[in-house]
C-alpha cells in the first residue's frame, strides 16, 4: 500500500502518523521528493482500512499495489482450477476441455426440458441449463416453476446423463438442490454477500455470474469470499455489462477472459444470449468467447423461441444449435481444445 | 405496446400474426406505411412477453408505450405517499418534511454510537442511521457487530428517542428487526427479489436504495416488488451511479430527484456520503440535493473518522453537521419546508 | 510517478532499470517489501511517458502521484480565475458573481433572437447566449444559420447590450469571431487539440464545455492545452455525462463542480438545459447547481419551443425564465452570491 | 416515427396538433387506446425535429421507427462495400479479405518505420500504419513528427509497396495528405463535423474510429456525414468503449461488428492495441475480432516498445506480429477468407 501525504504536512505531522502505522504492524519506507512525500507499507496491508486511513488530514491519497484477492489469485495458486463432475461424461470445466452448457432460459414442461435436453446433448452439449428459480425485474412476469422445474431438471438428468446447471436465488433454496450439479449464482446475486458466505459451505461447484456493472476485480472479490468459506470449485461467467449504448441488451466484454485467466486460476467461461439479447448475435460472439481464451460457453436453447415464457428474443433453436457446434469444433481444434 | 414490423412482411404473415397476438387478450391497430408497418397494442399488455413477442420472424422492433410500474406509479396514485414513525418527534419523510437521516457508517460500540446519536439529534436529525449488519466487498473486512450491534442501536434510540435505520441483508436477519423503524435495502440487493417479496409483508417501511448500475425504472419495479406485496411504505435513495470517472466513488446522479418525483408519489432522499466517499464533498452535495427537490438525506457522521472501522473517508463529524444543518435550514425556508 | 516492479524481478534487472529511469532526469526511491519492490521517482516526472515505462519486463504497474496539469492547477495558482467583459454591465464569471448566459439554441431570425435577448435581460441575463454554428448528428438536420446568424447576435448585441456567446466549431470559423465576447466550444470538440492550440492565441475568454464522456481530469488537461498557448481566461462547463440509464438526456455530474474548484482556480458553469434535454428539469437542476457551488449557468430560452428549429423540447420560455430567476435569487442571497 | 401523447389530451387538441404534423408533410394514424393515443406518423419523417415535437403540450413521447442513416443503410444498398487501393497487392477491405495494417503508434525515424515496414510485410501485413499527427491528451506529450512523419512513411511506401493509413487531425493538414492511401479519423474527431464535411470531398478512403462514448449508430450518422458529401469509401474501426472498470483502457466492444455488418454495408474493422493498451492482450482480442465477423485489423507494432515515444506498453514486436499472424490465418481459412 502506498500513501502519498499532502503538500506541506510536517514532519512531526509525518512522525506521528508513521507510529500509527507502524502500530498497526506494518513496516514503512520514506520518500520524500520536491512535491510529495509518499509512505511505502511493507508486511501485510490487506487487513488495513484504506478509507480510515484516507481520512486522517495528511493523506492526499492511498493506493494498493497488491490485489485484495488471495485463494483467487493465480500468484499464489499458479495452477489452473478444473471443476470436474463425477459420472457424468466430459462435464470438466477447465484444462484443455471447451464446455457447452445449453438449454432453456426457464423450464417451462416436461416434454420441452427432456426434448430439448436430448437435442442439445446430441448435438454435443455436456451441461443442461435450465432456469427454475427466475430473477424476474417485474414482479408480474412469470417466476419460474420453483421446486417443480427443479423436478422436471432431473428428470431431464436422468433421460439424458446431462449434469444441471441452474440458478439459485435465495438461502432457503438450498436445500432443494441437494441433485443439482453446478449451483448459478446470477448477475444480480453477486455481490449478496450473505449469500456468497453460505455457498462456501455447500459443497457444491459454484457458476457465479458477473454483474451488470461489476468490475472483474469485484467478481473476483466475491469469488474470494466463496473461497474463502472452503468452497473453490467456482466457474466464472462473464454475461455482459451496462453500458451507454443499447443496440444490445448488454456489452460483451471479452478482454475479461484473458485478464481473469492471467489473474486467477478460476475458469472463465461466457454467456453470449444473455448478454446480447439476440439470438441471430449468439454464434459470432460464441466463437469470439472461444478465441478470446474462455473456458466454456452457457447457451439458451428452445425448441419455440416465439412461445417461449421469456428471452425467446435471445434463444436460438437445435438445428441453430447444431450449427454453431459444427463451428466451434472447428475453432476449439486450433485452440487445442476438445469440445 | 408498440410492434414495429420488418420490412417485406406479407399480408398473410401479418394477419396470422395479428390473430395470435388478439388470443393473448389485446387489441390492435395497425398503420401500414411505405416503408413500414406498425401495430398498436391498445389493452392491458403488462403481462405480454416483449421477447417472445420479439422472436417471430417478422417484428423488427418491440416498443413498451405504458410503464410496467403501477402501484409506484404517480398516475394511478396522484397523491404524495408521507413515511411517518409513530411516538417519534418530527420523524416524517415526506410532504413539507426535510428528512434527516444520520450516524455513522458501522455502529462500533455503545460510546460512540450513543454519543453521535445525542450529537446529531441536538443539531437536528430526525433518524438516527448506523449499520450492524455491514456489505462489504471484501470477506476479509469488517463485517459489522451484527446482532450486537442492533442491541446497541436501540440503546441509542431510548436514550434520545430517535427511531432507527438499519441494513438488512439477508431475509433471515428479520426476526432481529422487530424494533428497528426503517428497513434499509443496500443498493447491492435493489434486485434480490426474494428479499423484496419478504419485504412485502414485513409492516415496515423501506429504505430502498437505488444500485449502482440501475435505472430510476428499475427502482421502481423493485419498490413495485414490495408494493405487490402489500408494503406501500417505500423510501426511494439514490446514492451515486457508477461512470467512467472515478475523482468520487460515484456519480450522484440529482436528476433522479424530480424524474423519480414525477413519475413515482414515493419520497425520495439522497445519500451524498456513500455516492461520493469524500467529506468535503458531503456539504454541497446535500445542498444540492434539497434544492433539486429530494425530501431528505441520510448522511454518515463519526465522531472520529480517522479511526472508524469503515468509510472513515466520508464521514463528516459532529461539528460539520451542526454547521451542515444550518445552511440546510436556509435552503429548506426557501423551499417551504421544515427540518 | 511510483513503479510497481513485478514480483520476481531480480536485483541486476532492477540496477539497469534504476539506471535508466536516472538517465531520464530524475531521482529514485526503492522501497523493498517482501511481495513487492516499489521505485519512487522524484523531480520532474510530467514529460517522462507512463506508456514507454510500463512496457520494461519487470514492470507490473506504473501510477502517476501528480496531476499532469500545471497551469490549470490550484496547487500552483490558489487564486481564482474571474473572466470579466469589458464595457458590459456585470458581465463577470467568478468570485461573487452568479453569472447567466441565456437565449435559444440556435439564432433563427432577426425578430427571435432580439426578441428573447430583450426578455431574458429583462428577467437578469448578463449574457446572450445563441447558437449560429451548430454540430448536429445528423447531416440532414439544421445547421444552423452560419454568419448570418452571428450579424444577428451582434444586432442582439447591440440592441441590448448582453455580451455574446456563442460556439466554434471549426479553426476556420475564427476569422468571423471578432466581436463575440466569448468563444463557446462544444461537448465534441473538447478533445479537437488542434482547436485547442489554436484558441490559445485567440484573446478571447474560452467557454470549455466537458465531453460526453470526459474525465473530470481530461477536462483540465484540454484547458490546459489552451493555457499552455497563452490564453488564461477560460470557463469550464458541465453539461451533462452519458450512463447507462435514458430517463435524461445525459446525467448532470453536479459533484465535478465542488471536485474543479478544488483542483482549479478556473470558474465552472453548468448547463442544465442540454444535459436533461426536458423543459421541466431546468429549474430543479439549476438551483441545485448554484447549491452546489457553480459559478454560474448557460441556459436555452426560447420564445415558441415547439416551433424551434432545435432542441425545443429542452427550452424554457421568457416566462419561465422569469419565473426561475427570481428563485435563484434567494439561492444567490445564500450563497452571498450577487445575480 | 410514433407519437405517444399524454394521457387526458383532449380531442379539439389531437386534432389541431394533427393538422400541424399534416402541415409538415406527413401522413397520420391514430390509435385510441383506453390510457394512451398514439399517431404513427407516415411518409418521409427524416427531417422532422423530433425535440419541437416533443415540446408540445400534449406529447408524452416521440419514438423514431426508422433509422435516420439513409446512405450508410443496408436496407438501401444491399452489397457490401469494399475500399481497394490501387497498385498495391491484395489492399482489400471487405469482401472475403482480412486486412491488416500494422505499425507504430508514432513514426519516429526512417530506420524506426522503414524497419517495422519491412518486417510486417514480410509477416503478411497490407497496409502500413503510422501516426505523423498526434492527438494526445496532454499538451506536453510528444505530438508527432507532423509533415515530416508523413514524409518518412512515404519513403516507407516507396522501400516496401505497403499502402498508408494515417491520421489527420484538422482540415489545413489535408494539403499534405495527397499521397496517404487511406485517411485515419481518430476517435475524439468522429463527431468533429466540419471535419467530416470536409472528407465528403476529399478523394480518398476514410478509416473512422468511433468514439470512446458514441453509439453504434452515431457511428454510422458519421459516416452517412462523409457520405452525403460525396465519399462513400469508408471503413469502420471500433476501438474500445469507455465503461466503469479500468483493467483495461478501454472495454472493446466486439458486439458492435455483427450489428454494424447487419445494418450497413460499410467494412468494419478492430483496433485491439488501443483498445486494450496492454501488448498480451493484442492476440487474444486480434482472434476474437476476426471470430466476431471483422474485416480487418489495425495493430501497433514497434520494434522497442519499452523506447517508444508514445504507447509502448501496447505495443507488440515485429516477432509476437508474426506468430500472431500464424494463429490468424488459422482462423481466416474457417471463415473462408484470404490474409
Amino acid at each position: 500500500m502506498i500513501i502519498v501525504l499532502k503538500h506541506g504536512a510536517n514532519k512531526t505531522e509525518i512522525a506521528e502518523f508513521s507510529a500509527h502505522l507502524k502500530s498497526l504492524g506494518v513496516g514503512i519506507h520514506e520518500s520524500s521528493g520536491v512535491e510529495t512525500t509518499i509512505l511505502g507499507l511493507v508486511g501485510d496491508t490487506s487487513r488495513l482500512n484504506e478509507s480510515s486511513i484516507a481520512a486522517h488530514s495528511i493523506v492526499e491519497k492511498v493506493m494498493r499495489v497488491n490485489e485484495p484477492y488471495k485463494m483467487a489469485n493465480r500468484k499464489f495458486h499458479p495452477e489452473d482450477t478444473v471443476v470436474e463432475i463425477e459420472n457424468a461424461e466430459n462435464a470438466i470445466v477447465g484444462k484443455n476441455h471447451f464446455a457447452i452448457m445449453a438449454g432453456p432460459c426457464s423450464v417451462e414442461n416436461r416434454e420441452q426440458i427432456t426434448g430439448i435436453a436430448r437435442a442439445v446433448k446430441a448435438s454435443g452439449a455436456t451441461f443442461l441449463r435450465g432456469g427454475a428459480f427466475k430473477p424476474r425485474t417485474s414482479p408480474y412476469a412469470f417466476q419460474g416453476l420453483g421446486t417443480e422445474g427443479l423436478d422436471l431438471l432431473l428428470e431431464a438428468k436422468k433421460a439424458t446423463g446431462l449434469p444441471i446447471v441452474t440458478e439459485l436465488m435465495a438461502i432457503k433454496q438450498l436445500e432443494y438442490f441437494d441433485n443439482v450439479d453446478i449451483i448459478q449464482i446470477g448477475a444480480r446475486n453477486m455481490q449478496n454477500f450473505d449469500l456468497l458466505k453460505e455457498l462456501g459451505s455447500c459443497g457444491k461447484p459454484i457458476l457465479l455470474k458477473r454483474g451488470l456493472a461489476n468490475t472483474a476485480k469485484e467478481l473476483l472479490m466475491s469469488a474470494e469470499y466463496i473461497m474463502a468459506g472452503g468452497n473453490e470449485q467456482i466457474i466464472l461467467c462473464e454475461r455482459g455489462i451496462r453500458s451507454f449504448d443499447n443496440f444490445t441488451r448488454n456489452v460483451l466484454d471479452l478482454g475479461v477472459i484473458p485478464f481473469l485467466k492471467k489473474e486467477s486460476h478460476l475458469p472463465v467461461i461466457v454467456d453470449p444470449s444473455h448478454a446480447t439479447g439476440c439470438a441471430w448475435m449468439v454464434e459470432p460472439m460464441a466463437k469470439a468467447a472461444l478465441a478470446a481464451g474462455a473456458d466454456g460457453l452457457i447457451i439458451e436453447v428452445h425448441n419455440n423461441p416465439k412461445m417461449a415464457l421469456c428471452d425467446g428474443e435471445q434463444s436460438i433453436t437445435p438445428p441453430q444449435f447444431e450449427s454453431l457446434m459444427k463451428k466451434l469444433r472447428k475453432y476449439a481444434e486450433i485452440e487445442g481444445k476438445t469440445l
